[in-house]
């Protein structure tokens, strides 16, 4: 499993107060902590640009060549605003990059399509068109459609696209990790060099012990053929349960990384 | 997911003490115990008939007598010895039965078919010939034919099959988890109305930490369609994950069961 950092979000309290306030040494030691958990990605999100900044664009900028300089882990490009995202390739010299996010709205995907092309990024992109995520597989299927069809023309490749196949809270509607997993399914089955990504922790909204769903639900998914996880590498169960998934989905030849994990003391119950 | 518990077999070495002591205090409180805890059936084996048994066969019944008195749960069978499985159902005065098991060799289908459908038992079928559990999903599925041609001739209904896909051990061969997955799902596929049933510990033989393996191997199943689990439902930690598969798979209609799991304590991580 491919695991995508999260923590370095805006959305999260302390890291939008650190960002405001140009905290380097914070933001440096999450890039740095992510990475050294196993993150393979580190997701990059600077929020709209408060604080000492007068510009979203501004702040990305800054805080790609933060974390750039912290880590040599790849970044994942995390803004809803097109000029952010192309500002931030802009200051990151990888050569290996991940844009989040696009969708089926053909204006997101004509700002960013062509910014994923000319840098040949990995592009999330997200199972859905304008307004609320479906409650089905087709419509989201549709979505991914409409997406491949776009982004291929365009110039991308199949293999760089990772399609989220979104999840909605199971205590909303008890079939909707169904959903999501046959969603997961369908694609890997309609696009076999395609890759899915996803975020978990929608599918314990408003449910108590959440942490012990996410876990179930990553192992379910990671069944279903998830390739890749937007998660926080600090989390140990979680990276334990990460772990033990790729063992029992064939990706840890051997059983290598799980006997380490445990002689380390790294599995975590 | 349907519980069957476990814990009263004769292979279990404290256990096969207890029968063969005929101590009748330990067993009772295994069955209630197992009944307290979740447990849909009780399956009982009583071994080879050591100690103050002369024959299997009266082990077994004294066994069947003594856990039918100390719950209501229905029991499964559980004998490799066609002899065996008569006796305990002569004694046996429940309406709702399981036989575990037969696998596609004709002389065990031919001995205990007969048993299930004058009884109109389930009947727990090993996706197997004769001699080793196939390595590959196409013997598996070819066994499981086998063994439903057979009985829906005799006369047993297709939906009081369970087909237990078998499992071999991820840390021998690293594909075996995707496999027993894809085996389940197969069945699913073919017969709609049987049922799935497995024992997860083969998949962690040989591993550290095996508690967690099983316990992920669970989710996994239950998301490739799994219907019923053998385990020790005195597992707090397997139970809450049993309690989550069925919450994430919609079979916990408005997240009751979770949430009440939850307000009593019981969901252990």
């Amino acid at each position: 499993m491919l695991i995508i950092g999260e923590k370095i979000n805006a959305s999260n309290k302390s890291v939008g107060q650190a960002i405001n306030n140009k905290d380097r040494e914070f933001l440096e030691g999450l890039a740095r902590d992510q990475a050294a958990a196993g993150a393979d990605f580190i997701d990059v999100n600077a929020g709209v640009g408060q604080g000492a900044w007068e510009h979203p664009e501004a702040a990305m900028e800054w805080l790609v060549e933060l974390v750039q300089a912290a880590t040599d882990k790849p970044l994942t490009i995390d803004s809803d605003v097109p000029g952010v995202i192309e500002a931030a390739l802009r200051k990151y010299s990888g050569d290996d990059v991940m844009i989040n996010s696009v969708s089926a709205e053909p204006e997101k995907l004509e700002a960013v399509g062509p910014l994923a092309v000319e840098r040949q990024a990995s592009l999330v992109a997200l199972a859905m068109g304008r307004g609320r995520i479906p409650d089905n597989v087709e419509e989201r299927l549709a979505a991914c459609d409409e997406i491949m069809t776009y982004l291929t023309r365009l110039g991308l490749r199949e293999d760089q696209v990772f399609f989220d196949p979104l999840v909605l809270p199971i205590a909303v509607d008890t079939t909707q990790g169904l959903v999501t997993l046959k969603t997961i399914e369908q694609i890997k089955s309609r696009y076999p060099t395609a890759k899915t990504v996803m975020g978990l922790s929608n599918i314990s909204y408003g449910l108590p012990q959440r942490g012990m769903v996410n876990r179930a639900f990553l192992l379910m998914a990671a069944s279903a053929g998830l390739d890749a996880a937007i998660l926080d590498p600090l989390d140990a169960k979680m990276m334990s349960f990460v772990r033990v998934a790729d063992m029992l989905t064939g990706k840890d030849l051997s059983c290598k990384g799980y006997i380490r994990a445990h002689r380390k003391g790294m599995l975590l119950e």
